[in-house]
């Protein structure tokens, strides 16, 4: 199991501080959505060059222009980039041819999916690598968590492994943990800490 | 009718002059998802100072944590921002309210979502400034063109303005014309032409 820090709300020198506090704790670096809006492929580069070591996820949520996105964010450096599950199986195929030409990972992600079974069934096919449940922050308040969702997945993917995102916290780690995930990721709980490396260092406690 | 140009492609200079060429033919200037991908919003910044008359879109397509990526773009001189119609109803008001604080508009991208009717629907009521059809990228070459969604869209909304994105070329805008829309998205016909800035000229006499 890998730990994956979602690193939405920091600034670029908390993330590195960040990472400096938890090496060995933390597999990968997710830089997320709200980060790329702002910044782009900036923070890729900076944490790929600064950590070699870390797989770096750009969280990119990709939706239309699969291979030309993602091109963009393994040119950058990154290691697994992220395309939705919402879109077009074209996109996702893009995404993948991709990720082959770089030596890179493809994670879809499937918030918002509404017939996750069937949808599961078609991505299993495509060639990803991972496969994300994701409970979406705007409806985390409604007491939505992805654990349900995990067990859906893990329940019809024959290829590819299983991922899960959305809220994770210590006390919800535990139950996820039990369910089996290949990637665990973490990022208000860790990121909003009073003490994010001690948070990190703790959650990676909990996997197997 | 407005003309939207969609920069994917370009250099930011070389976005700089197909601007300075077309000014008083392109009302809005749309800084798409690759280009954000790869530079954040610089783009969206640079252009707003530069060109402060041509309304600026920042084609962020939000899936998630609505009024916080919506902030930033906003925050960052956008006019409008795109949030994606599959993502939970929740993103789209965020989207909604931080337009409003910012005295913003919101477009909701329909890409992909399969129950167009129902869906229009249900987003009309959001408060939402334009809802646009939008043939992806990635399934253009199959065929697909926008103007049956368009025709959808049209006869469902009764609160926003319908826009239209996808493949739109000086051999289909007529019929897009004359269905009628408020916003009328082009990307490759332009950006891609020959001469840009004289294509953008002629696609605009075209609109009524």
């Amino acid at each position: 199991m890998k730990l994956q820090t979602a690193l939405d709300t920091l600034t670029i020198q908390q993330c590195i501080d960040l990472l400096e506090k938890t090496r060995g704790y933390v597999d990968i670096a997710e830089v997320g959505t709200p980060f790329i809006i702002e910044q782009g492929m900036v923070p890729v580069k900076t944490l790929k060059e600064r950590f070699p070591e870390i797989e770096i996820l750009a969280d990119a949520k990709i939706m239309d222009a699969g291979e030309f996105e993602a091109d963009k964010c393994f040119d950058a450096g990154a290691d697994i980039v992220t395309v939705l599950g919402v879109s077009n199986d074209e996109t996702i195929k893009g995404g993948v041819r991709s990720a082959r030409k770089h030596n890179g990972k493809v994670m879809v992600d499937m918030i918002a999916v509404k017939n996750l079974v069937e949808r599961t069934r078609e991505i299993d096919l495509m060639g990803v690598d991972y496969i994300c449940v994701h409970t979406a922050f705007d409806i985390q308040a409604l007491g939505n968590d992805p654990l349900e969702e995990l067990k859906t997945v893990n329940s019809v993917i024959e290829n590819a492994s299983s991922a899960v995102a959305g809220g994770v916290k210590l006390a919800t780690i535990d139950d996820i943990v039990a369910e089996g995930a290949e990637i665990i990721v973490v990022g208000g709980a860790i990121c909003n800490a009073k003490d994010p490396a001690a948070m990190a260092r703790e959650m990676k406690g909990h996997l197997k």
